[in-house]
């Protein structure tokens, strides 16, 4: 065993006490009263990472939460890697669900119970504990070595494409990993190597300039609910396939291989229907459960109102209508086309006597896919099966997280999924909790992969070869 | 000119009083804050059918605001007439439209201002004077007389029917005179013959359990707003007609005489739809405008909801979505079979992967005809004819009145809408007024229209023939 595991051994009491005060901040990025707190939180991680012997350490600003730096940058001719997290949470709501204050951390049954525990403050430091030992045992790392850890992840990261392009020297990688995720079940790895993209938008179908009474005026003119109704009934077909023409002509297929690996993942269709709370699975025909959940592109109305909501009836036409579409989007889609493509729908099945607004609606996403067989991933790959001597799976995410690709866009790198949560430990949800065995393998799983990386071939573009 | 037509005369300024007075009491049904107020309005005319040497005079509880009857009957062999109005306002919003407090009315330009004024205290009162005036100088009356005023009818007299149903005696009569309602224009006269009915329900959508991560889970189940929209867009044909099936399969057709009436009566297109605030006009093809709002049946969402609402987007597929949906029912349609015939094309279109729960809104009515040639028109357009020198218009109501057809049910006594009120004068609106033309074309009317049913043959079944 390396001398930087039995380092972390020795320290697993100091470690979790870091852990546990870490998480006593409670640093909410998506309340204004907890934004002191973010920025503490900043500050601890800051001050964690000095602890650690990192260089340049320095929390700095975006316009809105703060991101946190560091570096060790001292063995020349070795991969730049940048290892990115968040010390910001959900908020804790509904709180009269937790079994315990969320910050006020607990250990029960070898778990730590708290807000932000798997999500993803446990998580993030697992990568600072291990360069740290790496570094106290041995002087030096693998790899060059950047910290980037953000404050606003679960509000949508939405001063960090700016920052980052802003910041593209000090943040110059060859690879991210990323250590906001998590693996498949505690025995079986997985390599998570797509998110699906978002573009998002409101239509406001207008009819009378007034709501008008039912029954002097009704049968006489256009409904805007009935309008709006159509509008969206226009964009699927009967059986889930969505009728926005051209929407799926940038889809990228599947190859066989990407087929296969989907496939190799054991789907349980009661055990997925019990998660829903449904007894029947709907969409696009010819696709697997997964296939459509990870690499299908959907238009899914999020919200719709218009008219009358209380009790009884009002028996009132109103004047107006509304609805939020949003569309998950993969390789290679792109939100403004999309946007284009159903605006140019509703223009083109809007019903008589009504006007519609489509309005954008700024909160969008690229799709992102790493080659499965990417160099990160092999790195990856291989401390997967010395840790779990199990291959891992090759899954995607259906969610989009922008943090991947904007770091392909600004700087280049592809971001490698390196994270060790569970999909049960509540992350945004009440009684969140992180398992100290994952806390202790995702440290040793860091140390392991910065050795891994320290051969990664770098192309002339800065890309891995 | 008959002596009482110069009594009336005589006491013009003292009317008006009279009518002020009235004006300012509160009685709005609407809000329990104001239910003294309603109840201080009954009193105001019971006591001045007093006044007015009506007998039996009394304010009655119906388990709502309460109603108030009066009575002369001493013309044995002559029909007996039941003058029906209502006491109870509208509420006052949006208060800071008003030009001057609701309920301090003013007279402007041969104009009372007040709420309550055309709707219906004004036209109510026009019936009390002129029959005061008949007894006052002739000692007696053409026909035997009962009032009946409501002091809910703008909640849409809730306790009406029950009440009814239970005083049939004290009620009975062989035709109902409503001042509630108006004149076409103030130099063209119109019987309305027809009010269309009303049946509502909600629709309840439930998909998954909970509300899902449209990322995580999107594309793989049911939308339950998708399922409403294609609930609420199977309905209509694109063209504005009812796909519901049956729903037209009792609506009578239109007699040519009908049709007839209908088309004399003077349309504008560019008014109507600037009225409405629409470019163009929408529905069911094959009839015309009027046809469409007065004689044909319609059914409306009124209202729409489900899932995320606020600024921005929340990408969430939600568990639920609603709508409110009312008919408009023509003769021969009832409530109770159209509401059974929506819910079974609902269960016939429900998309696979949501239920849908369908639940009657208990407001409902059912249409209402008279004949446009029932003795009771026939008196009424000889009034207009001497009154105003023109034929009245046969037109219909869009709306739902439910007193008509109460009145049909229990009584068996149809209802001639003869009131005074015209279109302009803001009812349910700021600046609600009365012409003061109208309030003494109202109390001539009243007199004359009673010497003419003086000779209204009853038939042995307590029927007009």
């Amino acid at each position: 065993m390396p001398a930087w595991q039995d380092y972390l051994k020795d320290r697993r009491s100091q470690y979790l006490e870091e852990l546990l005060d870490f998480l006593r901040i409670p640093s909410i990025s998506s309340l204004p009263e907890y934004a002191d707190d973010v920025k503490r939180a900043g500050e601890w991680v800051a001050a964690r990472l000095e602890t650690a012997s990192f260089e340049g350490v320095r929390v700095l600003p975006t316009g809105g939460h703060p991101v946190v730096y560091g570096e060790w940058l001292h063995t020349p001719g070795k991969p730049t890697i940048m290892i990115y997290g968040h010390f910001d949470t959900q908020p804790v709501d509904p709180i009269e669900q937790w079994t315990h204050p969320p910050f006020e951390p607990i250990v029960r049954d070898d778990r730590v119970y708290a807000r932000g525990a798997s999500d993803d403050k446990g998580n993030m430091l697992t990568a600072i504990l291990a360069t740290e030992a790496m570094l106290k045992c041995h002087g030096t790392l693998p790899v060059n070595l950047k910290f980037f850890f953000e404050g606003q992840e679960e509000i949508g990261s939405p001063q960090l494409s700016e920052f980052i392009a802003s910041n593209k020297d000090l943040l110059a990688c060859d690879l991210v990993l990323s250590a906001d995720g998590g693996q498949w079940e505690a025995d079986q790895p997985a390599l998570h190597i797509g998110l699906r993209g978002l573009c998002s938008l409101q239509l406001d179908v207008r009819g009378a300039d007034h709501d008008v009474h039912s029954g002097t005026y009704g049968g006489t003119f256009q409904n805007p609910i009935h309008a709006l109704a159509h509008l969206i009934d226009s964009m699927h077909s009967p059986e889930g396939k969505v009728l926005v023409e051209g929407f799926y002509d940038t889809v990228r297929s599947l190859s066989d291989t990407e087929r296969a690996q989907i496939a190799d993942i054991p789907y349980n269709e009661s055990d997925y229907m019990a998660k829903l709370g449904v007894t029947e699975l709907f969409g696009e025909p010819g696709h697997t459960t997964y296939q459509r959940a990870w690499t299908r592109p959907t238009l899914e109305v999020n919200g719709i109102w218009g008219g009358f909501q209380d009790e009884g009836i009002k028996t009132v036409i109103p004047s107006q209508a509304h609805a939020k579409i949003s569309c998950r989007l993969v390789p290679d889609q792109h939100p403004e086309p999309i946007i284009e493509l159903i605006r140019s729908h509703v223009e083109k099945h809007t019903p008589p006597g009504v006007t519609v607004k489509a309005s954008p609606i700024p909160s969008k996403a690229e799709p992102y896919l790493i080659p499965y067989d990417h160099p990160g991933n092999q790195a990856a790959r291989a401390v997967h099966k010395s840790l779990f001597s199990k291959e891992p799976y090759y899954t995607r995410m259906g969610g989009s997280i922008p943090v991947c690709n904007i770091m392909l866009k600004h700087l280049g790198a592809y971001t490698v999924n390196f994270a060790f949560g569970l999909n049960d430990e509540n992350a945004h949800a009440p009684d969140e909790f992180f398992r100290l065995t994952s806390f202790e393998l995702g440290q040793k799983a860091y140390g392991m992969i910065l050795e891994q990386l320290s051969c990664l071939e770098i192309q002339s573009n800065g890309k891995p070869s």
